[in-house]
């Protein structure tokens, strides 16, 4: 009590120094002072307040939109961080959770500092009617962050036409851990790859106005087994990642929250603390680096002003994290723009445009990887008659996780896509469901195939809307579903070999988050197609690549195993690992051909990283360097001819890959360090240019400490991570 | 030159003074003195010879035991550290080897240093007609540790008597990357019951003066993928590893060598040296602290001569390292007694005597483990008519890796054993080969089945002889044959199928190296019984527990999986882990019944680490611990009734697990900090009594220090992982 009044008195006298206008709210003065004008006139309960999560159902009943105005009171006093709004609702609720939010802060509070809408963004605004693309390990396989950082700029537009200004995305995690449920979530396996993608996606969002949440903070996406929230090797949450790292090595300058129930979990899942002990668990975040809390847990930052007042906790400790998200709100600019909502009536003019959809089916289109096209069965005649098979060929549409509720009711299917652009016959048999072994519909499918020219069967994988995801219907990607095994489930093989067996042409189509491991499928298919988690116009994307409307050029994001048993699968993977691979093979026939590395299966991938066929065939020519003699702080120009030698147009990427030649430790094999996607006319040729960084080729030493060691590096030039087409060695002094 | 003469000169002044008895050849003066005393008078050249494995085959044809006299002095010249005998051949051709070397020594070198004279032991010495134990993921399941001590004393007096006085065992790794072909080498997952096995074996060799070289140090069974010598996690050797924990935190005071081609790895493996760059390689592993260098490189360390006239190796570096070697032949007493050989014609009485034999066979038969036993069909009736089934039944015995060339033509198998022990008739059909999906002996199998009151079928995995297994003969595990799955190979798993489809009682028999994974067995045989790789007496012990003249008393080394797409498996893994578990299950009915971690399979495991039936029933009462307020320094007792509750004598192991409640990091669940198998008479109850040293359960903290943190611990008492009986809260102050 005491020390409130106190503070209650210091925030009263800093607003009687300024009579005029406040430094804070003077939009033209330096974030470094408009932070510290704003602090000093905080009591302790408005600085906690600010490290708490808070939430649109506080205040507003999402289903009835009635207010409630205490509830909004509460929520400002105690959880003024922020509002989390992405729940199922209608767009307008969203829009009145935002504006009643910002108004109440702007008029009825005395500093009238504004909050952070919050929702997420993985693939699209989750929103009903919001644009949703294709999921990220499927952009990854663009190679296209220009692709990236627009669908960043539409992700924003429509979040902030509902008042929406932060968004929990980009997701920058690596896919190395295969069975783990999120692996869709990720751009890929590649450091380099996913941060020009994560780079891209947030600059997107960050030039719209919205701010970025990158996410998630360290090495989440490798736990133990595979499972969601598992260990990860070699990381603990603590001040040397939070402090020693993320800000004194790396400079961040803005605030980390905790993610949903992230701080109870030092007491429910690690046992650091008792059970709802939230002095323990306060005093174990905050400290380290942790500034905000998230909801899901036991909202132990309630406790910050006993702690200060009983001098558990330092205010200083305190003042350094709520300076953090002031920083993050001046950087945004909510303080001069706190409500960016539309009228209700032009809502579509920001929303779902048709540039929005165009877009959404442009980056669709260049993540689809051709994996075999056995004697150029793609692209198909467009009046050949063709049947479309399989449980992901039409019904719910295949997207990833992080849709809202309802969405996978809306969206072009691979049945809508490959009808709109065939003027042949196109027949429809589902086969079998995606969560049975019933073989039931096997003969409608076989004969649809018999009947047609050539059948394309979509099977893969499935995951749900985050209602139905976390309400326990069946899925077998998307967070907190586990996978043991990457194979096919139920019937789905089965029918696969049905369909093969009847003597057409068989396309078969990966829809999936994840590889899956049939590579009887990549022998035995007329083709093999890998579209990762579709967006909504996915079914177009998908019918303009199997027509040839336009030309493959996805690479894989990832890289395919032959087996579960044989992860990780990496392509990075240390010099020491599967250094002389000696495999062996159980073939159909019951043959068993041994070997050692492994007794009966290959260590390699089965599909690379950076993998993917084209219409055309490319060659590449003339690769050379600006410089082959350099410093670890230039950066030198790559340069290597394309030439495009089919009869269609088409596009390559050209990837970099350098190898440290020798080190003082093992060390991956080979990294990607530069990429381009270059369109390449029918018969022409193009000269492409990448800048490679020397000071991105270093390693940690055996002090950890990060150098560029001298000595020779190879930069390799191909068109996949298993296929290099050119190489030259630079020498780092 | 210069050099080398001058210190000619030195080692000559040395002699000069000491015109009596040098100090380093008097056993009664101190280590050190000797060690000092020899080192001054030793030439560079001297000094490197002792720091390079030598070879018998260096100056002894193996095959027909001609000397090249040439060879020997070269030998001892530049390769005196070690003379390795660990080959096929004649056990009076080790004896000529080693006397040679010995003799050599003594009278024509100045010095006379005796040499070390290796071979392998990991599960019995490596010669021809040595006695054959089980091998170590076996031993590691008879949690008894004076029986392995006692072994100890076998395989040493069984090595001695050919004048070896050096093994390359105990073999300390973990068996927790059950892929990894090198699973059956070790005593289990566990570090306590891995660390007395391998304290227990150590000290049963040296006692009888037999120099035990522990491997491998550090963190060698969990490579990447399970691949043989891929990457493991967070550990390089280096400098850290060598000198800062093993000699400066461990206080190890002897030598430390390279394994196989170890040193070359750092130039054709890891890329820190060039190819054949012998001085890189040296200049990177001696001073780092690697002392020793194995042969099956570059002999890279001939070159040390040559690094210290030029300046680039310090000559203290090398004394060090000499030291080392020279303390632990000073340590192991081959000064005293270099060459223990026994007279050819009574070589009987020190090698595989009926008592070695007999301690092979109670090894053994402690080490097996009754996983399932179904409406008590074991132990069977001794006139029982049993059809004896299965490629590992009878044929080449089923050792694991590291036996000489042609002991799998030795030695007792099942079908011998219950044979030997059957007053029924006993037929045997092998059904199908081990190596094959062929199942045309199916017919006679299930025929042979048909007409007797059982089956007993053997099947498994299978390794090699060691010539046999780098000769590229088919296995399925061992040293460098690592696997993707844990499946039975081939037509096992239908020979398995098609005898229990018979009705008749059918008891299954693994006999393998590391867990399988057939989860449908556990259910749909009578019985299930665990004998991993046996030993020469394997078919015996495998008889004694079918029928009942031994009571199962074995428990599980190592987990068990349901499928190796969950790995890892180990029991104390990290609280994080496997929090809550939400398995789902594909039935063979082909109904789906869908979970999230994972979708279809369980993340925990069939059968946890400790886990092991008995015939009888055991009561675990009045548990107590002699002090519950405890301070990091004190030992205390916990004493726990076991009474057998059934008509039959048995043994049953008491297993003490514990858990730190709150801690300041993530740590295991729990972890085995003592144990004790104790033999209870039918219907009669002991009081088992066990020290736990509180030192022992603490801590890396986030600063990498060892501490005993606070708090209450609680001391679980079990009889497997998964089967806790009482438990005691201990608190520490």
């Amino acid at each position: 009590m005491k020390l409130s009044l106190l503070f209650s008195a210091a925030a009263l006298a800093g607003f009687s120094q300024a009579a005029k206008k406040p430094v804070y709210k003077d939009k033209n003065a330096s974030i470094d002072d408009r932070v510290a004008d704003l602090l000093k006139r905080m009591t302790v309960k408005e600085k906690m307040a600010q490290l708490i999560q808070g939430d649109m159902t506080n205040y507003l009943n999402i289903t009835d939109g009635t207010v409630n105005k205490t509830g909004l009171k509460w929520n400002m006093e105690y959880r003024a961080n922020s509002v989390w709004t992405g729940l199922y609702t209608e767009m307008e609720t969203i829009q009145k959770a935002a504006k009643l939010a910002q108004d109440y802060l702007a008029d009825e509070t005395e500093l009238g500092i504004p909050t952070f809408v919050q929702s997420e963004g993985l693939h699209g605004f989750l929103a009903l009617n919001a644009t949703i693309f294709n999921s990220p390990i499927g952009i990854g396989c663009s190679f296209n962050p220009e692709l990236v950082e627009k669908m960043g700029n539409i992700i924003a537009t429509e979040a902030l036409a509902l008042g929406v200004n932060q968004l929990f995305s980009p997701q920058v995690d690596l896919a190395r851990e295969l069975r783990f449920g999120r692996v869709e979530e990720c751009f890929g396996e590649d450091p380099y790859l996913v941060g020009e993608m994560g780079y891209s996606f947030a600059k997107g969002l960050e030039d719209k106005g919205v701010s970025a949440m990158v996410k998630h903070f360290a090495a989440f996406a490798s736990p133990e087994q595979g499972i969601n929230t598992a260990p990860v090797s070699g990381v603990v949450s603590d001040s040397h990642l939070l402090q020693d790292i993320l800000r004194e090595e790396w400079g961040y300058e803005y605030y980390v929250i905790s993610d949903a129930g992230g701080t109870a979990r030092l007491a429910n899942t690690f046992y650091v603390c008792e059970i709802e002990d939230n002095e323990c668990i306060t005093l174990e975040a905050l400290p380290n680096g942790n500034d905000v809390e998230m909801g899901g847990g036991y909202w132990s930052y309630e406790i910050i002003p006993e702690l200060i007042e009983s001098g558990k906790l330092d205010e200083d400790v305190l003042n350094t994290a709520v300076s953090r998200v002031l920083r993050s709100k001046f950087k945004t600019g909510i303080f001069e723009n706190p409500y960016p909502g539309v009228p209700a009536k032009k809502i579509f003019d920001y929303i779902n445009t048709k540039k929005h959809k165009q877009l959404a089916r442009q980056l669709d289109t260049e993540s689809i990887v051709l994996l075999e096209n056995h004697d150029d069965t793609l692209p198909l005649k467009k009046n050949a008659n063709v049947a479309v098979i399989g449980p992901m060929a039409h019904g719910y549409v295949n997207y990833g996780d992080y849709v809202i509720h309802t969405a996978m009711s809306r969206g072009v299917t691979p049945l809508d896509g490959i009808k709109a652009a065939s003027k042949g016959k196109v027949t429809y048999a589902k086969g079998c469901e995606r969560w049975s072994n019933d073989d039931s519909g096997f003969d409608e499918a076989v004969a649809a195939a018999e009947a047609a020219d050539v059948a394309v069967v979509v099977v893969g994988t499935w995951s749900r809307d985050q209602n139905e995801l976390w309400g326990g219907l069946n899925a077998t990607t998307g967070e907190h579903i586990d996978v043991s095994n990457l194979n096919l489930i139920g019937a789905m093989p089965r029918l696969v070999q049905a369909i093969i067996d009847t003597g057409k042409p068989t396309v078969v189509v990966f829809s999936s988050g994840k590889p899956i491991t049939e590579p009887w499928i990549s022998e035995e298919a007329a083709a093999l197609v890998q579209q990762f988690y579709q967006s909504e116009q996915g079914g177009h994307a998908l019918a303009d690549i199997l027509y040839g409307n336009e030309n493959p050029s996805g690479k894989l994001s990832v890289s395919f195993p032959y087996d579960v048993g044989t992860l990780p699968i990496y392509y990075d993977h240390l010099n020491s690992a599967r250094m002389w691979p000696n495999p062996g093979k159980a073939y159909e026939n019951g043959t068993l051909d041994f070997g050692s590395t492994y007794v009966l299966e290959t260590p390699t991938a089965l599909y690379g990283f950076g993998y993917g066929l084209s219409y055309s065939e490319f060659e590449f020519s003339k690769l050379s360097s600006s410089k082959t003699k350099v410093s670890s702080s230039d950066t030198i120009t790559v340069s290597v001819d394309v030439t495009n030698k089919s009869k269609r147009d088409g596009a390559e990427v050209v990837q970099l890959y350098v190898k440290d030649m020798l080190a003082t430790i093992d060390v991956p094999r080979f990294q990607l360090k530069g990429f381009k996607k270059v369109e390449v006319k029918a018969g022409k040729t193009k000269t492409v240019k990448i800048d490679l960084a020397v000071s991105e080729w270093g390693l940690w030493n055996r002090k950890m400490e990060y150098v560029v060691e001298p000595g020779e590096f190879t930069v390799y030039v191909g068109n996949a991570s298993e296929n290099f087409l050119g190489n030259v060695t630079v020498t780092v002094a």
